[in-house]
This record gives C-alpha cells, structure tokens and sequence, in this order.
C-alpha cells in the first residue's frame, strides 16, 4: 500500500510538471493536476499539505529525472580526461536538459513564482547551490581541466542556451548551439 | 492630442510591465492593467486591439527602457579598448539591467507565454535576434578585443547571472557575481 502511494504521488508530481509547463504558476491547481493524472477529483489534495508542498516537490523531482544514468556516467567516467571530451559532455547535456522540455521550463515558472513566494525561494535555492556545487565536485574528481570558476562560467552559459532553445528556439540555430557549447569549453577552460 | 495618447499608452505598457512581473503572464488582463496605471476601467482596452497587442508592446517596450543613455554611451566610448574596460562595460550592463528588476522578469515570463503564442513567439524572435546582432556590430565598431562568438558566449553567461540574482539572489552571492562577470570576460575575450 505503502508503494502504491509512493507511486501514485510520483505521477501526481509528473503531472503537476506538465501542468507547470503547459499552463504557468498560475495555472497549477489540485484540480488541474488531478485531471492532468486522470485521477478522480480531490486525489491531489489528499497527497499534499498545499500548493507549496505540490509546488517544491515538483522542483525537487524535475532535479532527479536529469540525473544522468547509470550508463551515461559510466561511458563518461571512460573517456579521457580533456578539453574534447569535457565538450562532448556539455553538449549531451545540454541535450538530455533540453530533452526534458516540460521539467526545465517548469523549473523557470518555479523561479518565477519564488520571486512571490519566500518559502519555494528558500527551497529552490539549497537545490540549485547543491546542484551547482554537486557540478562542481563532480568535475574535481573527473581529473578534466578547469577550476570551479570555470564550471560556473559553463553553468551560466549553458542555462541561457537552453532557455533560447525552449523559448525562442530560431534565435539561434542548432548548428551555432552546438558551436557555442564547445566554444564555450574551449575558451573557458584553461587549456 | 496625439502626444497626449502617446503618454498615455507609455504609461499603459509600464503598468503592464509591473502587472506581468507581480502576476504572470497569465494575470495579465486590461483590468489589471487600467488598475495598475489608475486610469478609468476600459482605458487599456481602447488603446490595444487584443492581449497580444499587449504583451508584445510591453516586450518592446523593456528593451527600450534598458537602452544606455546618451552619457552612459559616451562615457563607454571614451575608455581605453582593452578587457578591462570590456569587463567593467559588463559590470555596468548587468546592474543597469537587473536595476530594471521588473523589466527583466516581465522579459522572462514574455518568453514562457511565447511558448504558448505563436505570434508573441514570432515579435520576440525578431526582437532577441536584432539585439544579439546591435550587440555584435557595436561591439566590432567600439574596438574592443574578442570576436561574435565572445560576445555571444558572454550574452549567455551574463543572462543567467541575472536571471540567478532576480530570481534566487542568495545562490551567488554580489562579490562572487561581479567576479564571474569578470572572469567571463577575462576568459572568454582572448587577450
């Protein structure tokens, strides 16, 4: 029963994602994301307290569904430690990041909606410093070249890529996307 | 007579700057923004023909007012062309630009509803791409060093920056963004 419920509040989280994406902050309601479950109404506000609770749980999981996985690491930790391969990885990041359109634009209506709400603001930003120090020891321990500042630099840069690809996508073109990535890297980091 | 509707429509599309940066795209409405800008109900909806009219006016709107003034430009021009200036150029962007808090996350949350408006879409394509470009050629005429893609890789970096410090400003703290700025510009300029 138990695992049922872990299950059902996961899809109520996905959901709540889609919902986030699709119709902004302000579109999020319990009633919204029961029908976007198929789930019968009042399901959503049985698994939480409120809308900050739905609200940073949806965060929270948009963070673990882009964690690379097993396999990625593993083919990541085999190659060389340079500046190729170092570029290679942001661009499939940058790729599996943009794959999930839905979770990233959410993360955006979550950012927003923190400059409203200090209590989502608290939250979001412990995930984001974690995430951007978990980058950054990730990257100490790959033995590829770069400091820290060098990783910010990326993070920064790569954020607003994304944010032109899931916004205004003829901005830029996938071909001068994918030019920057690596320029990125190869200018930032130190060679 | 004229000049009098021009004021008035001024005043109308900051009103719906400050409503789309406190309520989302979606809380903008012609009654929201009669009752931001203190004018009779009605008023907002005689001088736009739709909501679209509406938001792509504001949009336009923000990147006129983050325009340098006249001095701010002469001022620029005057510096030696070096990375140091560039670097302080940078500094001085980011805080005039998220100086216009409001602006800025009106801009960020124009870029969410363009995911759902196909026309909002096509104005603020055109409106990113023409700045990127003013960016590009006045920086090949100001004689400082670094090439497109420096400016465009600095664009990216910057953007986030400020989207982090508007949205979560606790995630970096203000010496570690102006030292970001900085390296930005040190790193990805080539000396």
């Amino acid at each position: 029963m138990v695992r049922r419920n872990d299950e059902r509040r996961a899809a109520l989280v996905d959901a709540a994602i889609e919902v986030l994406a699709r119709e902004g902050a302000r579109g999020l309601t319990f009633r919204a994301v029961d029908t976007e479950a198929a789930v019968p109404p009042g399901t959503a506000s049985n698994y939480f307290a409120n809308r900050d609770a739905l609200l940073t749980q949806a965060g929270a999981r948009v963070y673990e569904r882009l964690q690379p996985d097993e396999e990625t690491i593993a083919r990541q930790r085999a190659g060389t430690p340079d500046r190729e391969t170092y570029a290679a990885l942001m661009r499939e990041l940058v790729g599996r990041v943009s794959g999930f359109r839905t979770g990233y634009l959410a993360l955006l209506e979550l950012r927003l909606e923190a400059t409203r709400r200090p209590q989502l603001r608290a939250v979001l930003t412990e995930r984001v410093r974690a995430d951007l120090d978990a980058n950054v020891a990730y990257h100490e321990q790959s033995g590829l070249p770069g400091d820290a500042t060098a990783v910010r630099l990326i993070y920064l840069a790569l954020n607003w890529l994304i944010v032109e690809q899931l916004t205004l996508p003829e901005v830029l073109s996938e071909a001068e996307r994918e030019r920057l990535v690596t320029a990125a890297v190869e200018r930032i980091v130190e060679a």
